[in-house]
């Protein structure tokens, strides 16, 4: 069996955003349920649940594995497990639902990623956060992890010159996208001069970092459906390709700027679909922070190291250039519940690879690639999905 | 492929007990060099890495999957996860590991298991505990983990009679048999009476659970790799069997003497080794609390429901008896670093398996059972190992 004979059947979202008055449990409940609905698939068929959550002191239940089983009878017995790769909790989940199947353990399997942060205060969520980084892990820093994505964009602006422009460019693109994004935290479009200029509405948050800089907390979650292709009653996308790598924890072991892991999961999934950049619709990456996006595009190939802004010059990652990058508004405006994000954006590709992306919808969009990652690129997920 | 193609080529295993002056990296450093050494395999071979770690507070570093790349240059840009399934997180690695095998993604894996507990306040570790049951997370309990499964206890001597002597016996055979174990964290032959008697030293910690009935706080890693048959240089054991199933979270859904998740994971392991009970030659089950191995033997059918005194007075059981239980002295005499546990039990199987047990050898070891759980049966774990 390959990749390519597993299928996305069904997908379930909540809002992103402050949700008062939900947990954890009926993020997970809402998302799962509307899943199964989708996928027109009952509980009791499910074989296996992934939960993607990274949790990290945000919550006092640390065991979520069977929350799943609290939306349906059905899933009772069934073989669940949580997994965690900080950022890419999500796709690690799909990740590991994908070869469920391939592994032959199961025919179809109930995918769902979740967080609930605004229960917890702004310190214990950038604890938390900071947890995902070996060399800051435990300390106390007024920045949490922008301050370590700053780090990375005055790197890259000693070794390259500025990129304001560009990183502000990258906000209002995905502030502009996530308008039509029904599930996004943050649904304004900001435009490019807000972003661009420093102002008490959009503070320095770690310098070179404003606010639109940064993706929001956010509660939310989402869930797939994973089946064997002949067995799915429907099919939203296939998987065509997929792969992970993961690179050293302390930072002084990685150049910051290169996304190795990055580069080499991108490369290996394209590998595996018998893709190339040039095939591709449109990209869900991963823009915790504008540098990061900016960085992905150097290490998917868009441009050559130091080059991004070639890419920004030319429009070419804006909605209506060659290659769309995050159509959906990125974790930039849909928020960046932890455990979720890597789930969403499967769920995202989907609907747009099935044409069911409302005013997101791209144009021919018939291969996607979704990139997740945790940590300053040390956990790196690749998905190439294509329409079916 | 079939489960029984995947082998357990090499394994590794720190001490297990309070380990002042190691930490979580470092533990995990030890058992995965002794792993690949022993397997005879370069990092470089490795596709996958699985890591069983529970953590929920007791380390701040929240991100763990990468720590295993710190072992050994050729583990870079491997696919590494975190997986956790409370106390069974360890086998949770193990089981991800067969299938990525089984998946094709993956020709080796490599799976390890960590837990860095004592650095820990007592009340820190009980809050963690605690944070695997959906009921108490984030309260107060001042028996934390042990209060509840003597709630359990209590509820096995109301409807069935008293078994204080039962849970007395079972301690000293772990105990006992843990003296043969050089990875033990308690090797001491404390005896029945020792057990049996509330005394100084050893006091009631939540009636009717005396100190002798319950796990210790450890630290601790274990690793092993996993190796497609065909590929392996040797092999210490085949997997034959494996199976998961997981309960509802919250207690008031699950009869709490059933184990009805244990139930289903055994039952499908030995369906699909196409084994039974009968050709079992030892099993290394889940014993964090002395309750907890009484009941399996009720879950896996060595007696009927509120009958496993009998297993106990038969000596069935007992190292020298038809089935030896924990012969490695179980999580009662080892310690129960949560996310090595798992990992050790298969370890421990395997060498077993492979005639490597050393004092702890049982004869005629070609099949056994691991059973891990987390929660109160919550998540459940079963592999059927067998010698090659």
């Amino acid at each position: 069996m390959t990749p390519g004979e597993v299928v996305v059947s069904g997908v379930g979202h909540t809002r992103f955003g402050r949700l008062d008055g939900e947990g954890l449990e009926s993020l997970v409940v809402e998302a799962v349920r509307a899943a199964l609905a989708d996928a027109a698939v009952p509980g009791g068929a499910v074989d296996a649940v992934f939960f993607g959550n990274f949790n990290a002191g945000m919550q006092p239940m640390a065991f979520g594995s069977s929350l799943a089983l609290q939306a349906d009878e059905g899933l009772l017995g069934v073989a669940a497990t949580r997994v965690e790769n900080a950022c890419a909790s999500g796709s690690a989940a799909v990740h590991q639902g994908i070869q469920a199947i391939l592994a032959g353990a199961a025919d179809t399997v109930l995918v769902v990623g979740a967080e609930k942060m605004t229960d917890s205060s702004p310190e214990t969520v950038g604890r938390a956060l900071l947890g995902a980084d070996y060399d800051a892990a435990g300390t106390a820093s007024r920045h949490g992890f922008a301050g370590l994505f700053a780090a990375v964009a005055l790197e890259y602006q000693r070794r390259y010159g500025a990129i304001g422009d560009e990183m502000a460019w990258i906000a209002a693109k995905n502030h502009g996208n996530g308008l039509a994004n029904p599930y996004a935290h943050l649904r304004r479009d900001l435009g490019f001069e807000f972003c661009r200029d420093v102002s008490d509405a959009n503070p320095m948050v770690a310098d070179p970092l404003r606010r639109t800089d940064c993706s929001p907390v956010s509660d939310g979650a989402a869930a797939l459906v994973l089946q064997r292709g002949d067995l799915a009653a429907r099919s939203l996308a296939r998987i065509a390709g997929y792969s992970q790598s993961s690179d050293y924890l302390p930072a002084a072991r990685r150049d910051p700027l290169a996304f190795e892991g990055t580069k080499a999961a991108v490369a290996q999934a394209f590998k595996m679909a018998d893709r190339t950049l040039s095939d591709l619709a449109f990209a869900e990456v991963h823009d915790c922070f504008t540098i990061a996006e900016l960085l992905v595009y150097e290490a998917i190939g868009l441009a050559g190291p130091g080059r991004a802004k070639d890419v920004v010059d030319a429009g070419i990652t804006h909605k209506d250039g060659k290659l769309p990058v995050n159509p959906s508004g990125g974790l930039k405006s849909k928020g960046h519940p932890v455990g979720a994000t890597g789930v969403s954006q499967h769920v995202l590709a989907a609907l747009q690879l099935s044409g069911r992306a409302g005013d997101m919808q791209v144009p021919h969009a018939g291969v996607g690639l979704v990139h997740n990652m945790g940590g300053l690129a040390v956990a790196n997920y690749a998905t190439i999905m294509e329409s079916v």
